[in-house]
């Protein structure tokens, strides 16, 4: 029953809007009573935080696995770019993680942007480790590097659409090679 | 006396956010009725209007200049990436053109994102230019190209730092080095 509230919140908060989704609206899609929402969860609010740290925890799981499994840096940077622009395109969350993050409580907003920090921490890790082995040029300042990364590949949770132009993967070559060619040891 | 409500709006709006700021608000900080800020003005959300139109219309008179007076694209491209940093260093209007477009009206929402994407599209031509006299790679979307460099300058609007660590222009420097390695002729 959790699970169910969990995902038809993802779906009206996705479709109309945190602020314009009331609990009466989840709980009558669901044929649930107010009180059974609440036996769940304390507030719309708290769906919303767990929303957020289920998507972005996801995300760090899997630049650990790349951390650990991939051989090279343009490999790690190449996995982790095209990872971001699949999430983009997931019509639920990815629209709610970009959208509504403002709608989350001050402390829950701060745990999000620790989260974020982290996120952008392991691409600068990856851009490291790349310096190290001599795949990239060592004269970039890395934080920087990163935060342009971890922005590029970003920017598609604003204008990626389904079924459009290009594919998720054409789109993530092309940003792919624009950075690989751009720090690499000339 | 229009300049003077522009100017304290401006700050008020930066400081503590469109929403939370009220006409009296306003004409109190200026020592002003309120009917003479709607002699001037329709509504706040005029003045929200007035200061999106006048920062996008500043940047693409700049692109212009840009596209007029510089011999290289890659020049273009340094003077573009530079302007828009130093537009996300204004402590004011900066502010406001990230944070609050979603509270202009509809239609004044269309006419904005209508002259971004000009701004994205001279960002392509600027690409255009260098494919065609080639500097630039002709192995790339231009399209995901240009987003992805405005994207990636953008980006500074959410977390440059007056006295950060880095100054405007090393930053500036970083991403044009990134980008322009990605995209020339190898």
């Amino acid at each position: 029953m959790r699970e169910q509230i969990m995902k038809k919140c993802m779906e009206l908060f996705a479709q109309k809007g945190f602020s314009e989704t009331s609990i009466q609206e989840i709980t009558d899609a669901l044929g649930l009573t107010k009180a059974a929402f609440y036996y769940y969860f304390k507030s719309k609010e708290q769906v919303l935080m767990e929303i957020h740290t289920d998507f972005i925890d996801a995300g760090l799981k899997e630049q650990e696995r790349i951390l650990k499994e991939c051989k090279s840096a343009e490999r790690m940077l190449k996995e982790n770019i095209s990872l971001i622009i699949k999430s983009a395109n997931d019509p639920w969350a990815g629209k709610i993680f970009v959208r509504e993050m403002q709608n989350l409580k001050e402390e829950h907003l701060a745990e999000v942007k620790k989260k974020r920090s982290l996120y952008q921490k392991n691409i600068r890790r990856m851009l490291e480790i790349g310096v190290e082995n001599g795949e990239f040029s060592p004269d970039f300042d890395l934080d920087i590097v990163a935060i342009g990364i971890y922005a590029l590949a970003n920017s598609t949770f604003n204008w990626l659409k389904p079924n459009g132009r290009l594919s998720e993967s054409e789109i993530s070559n092309i940003f792919c090679k624009l950075v690989l060619n751009g720090i690499k040891k000339q």
